[in-house]
């Protein structure tokens, strides 16, 4: 049976992922890095089919800070891509592993797109695999791995999921 | 990092959502109005697209009981409309702030409707923006604001969100 | 409102249909019986149209483990199917009764489903109805009833829902 800290990890850590969805979807881009802990955190989407066989082949590879508000800056300035809305509904966070006060964490998430037509439908479904830092200043990403099932999509990946 | 009173409140503002969300698949419409809290409680569907550019312009626009009632006697004996199934899902409550013993809340939802022939489809994705009261008698919404990102629906909004 | 025993078994019992939801999506078949507690505990999937009307009628019907097992081993040696992946998405667990220690419990879920080309849709929504055991070994289903608002698939049900 669950102990009753890893029960409140679990809570704290899948209000961290409903906190990050909600960033997101309001478009607060900006901050997005601030759920991450520390300049060396990562942030890779890796679709599953890739991710099963072992092969390398990202959609989105961040390997540390600077790469993810480069990535932001470059979703305002310069990338053209479909205005629309995103809304994530993420699953309750569960506690995999520990170690040296690094929780290994799996979430499932669904993001539905809105288009400008107003019309929504599922944009990508699939897992989040993090390492989660809990502390006094709360708690955050040391690496989020988005492994989407959905490694088919018509429409560009502009924003993270 | 979120105290535990916090958690807590949000622990049972989620399922809150949840008893709210049940009542309405379960089709128990009558019930609906008692997850609101006094006689001026209110009910607003308000499409984000509205929302953002400040423009009035509402779905639903229940500003007491006695409206919330009409409509769900108009639904049963008057209007017309495609029989379905609904299917919230909905995601973890968050607690934004707190004023006078009132919560702001936000928690994502997505409903899927079932039409008359088994098929499921997302029927709208978005957000509530909840005002709640909790008390000895029970968590209740002082208000509920719906704010649906799927601005563009074939099928009626017939019933509650 | 609910008191905190209730609000805590509802959090292991949410914890435990995450579990079963990420067994199936990760293709742990083999282990799915395990979720169950008993040689005599039951698993069906009764179409939601048919349990409103009263009517037999399942889609699947184990009525012991053993059947269970000749389930998973009928997907893995002779049943054909398309290949694909599954992606629960589980909502909060909510008691709605309990006696003899075996709570009585309702969830919400939604399965997505994504093609060998990768394209994700929704395969399946409806509500888990759950007896669930809560001991030291842990929490297992007395019974899984799976009762589909989607009663019209155009895909094989091979898989557990």
């Amino acid at each position: 049976m669950t102990d009753m800290a890893t029960l409140e990890a679990e809570l704290r850590i899948s209000r961290l992922n409903l906190d990050y969805a909600r960033c997101i979807d309001e478009d607060r881009l900006e901050s997005w890095v601030d759920f991450f802990d520390g300049e060396e955190a990562r942030y890779l989407i890796h679709p599953r089919e890739n991710a099963d066989a072992g092969l390398e082949g990202y959609w989105m590879y961040c390997r540390n800070k600077p790469m993810m508000r480069d990535r932001i800056l470059a979703l305002r300035k310069a990338n053209i891509y479909n205005i629309h809305y995103d809304r994530h509904i993420v699953g309750g966070s569960q506690v995999v592993g520990v170690e040296d006060g690094v929780y290994d964490v799996r979430t499932s998430y669904c993001v539905i797109q809105t288009d400008v037509e107003g019309r929504s439908e599922v944009f990508s479904a699939g897992e989040y695999r993090d390492k989660v830092v809990l502390n006094g200043g709360g708690a955050k990403f040391r690496e989020k791995i988005v492994v989407p099932d959905t490694f088919n999509i018509e429409r560009p990946l502009a924003v993270p999921l």
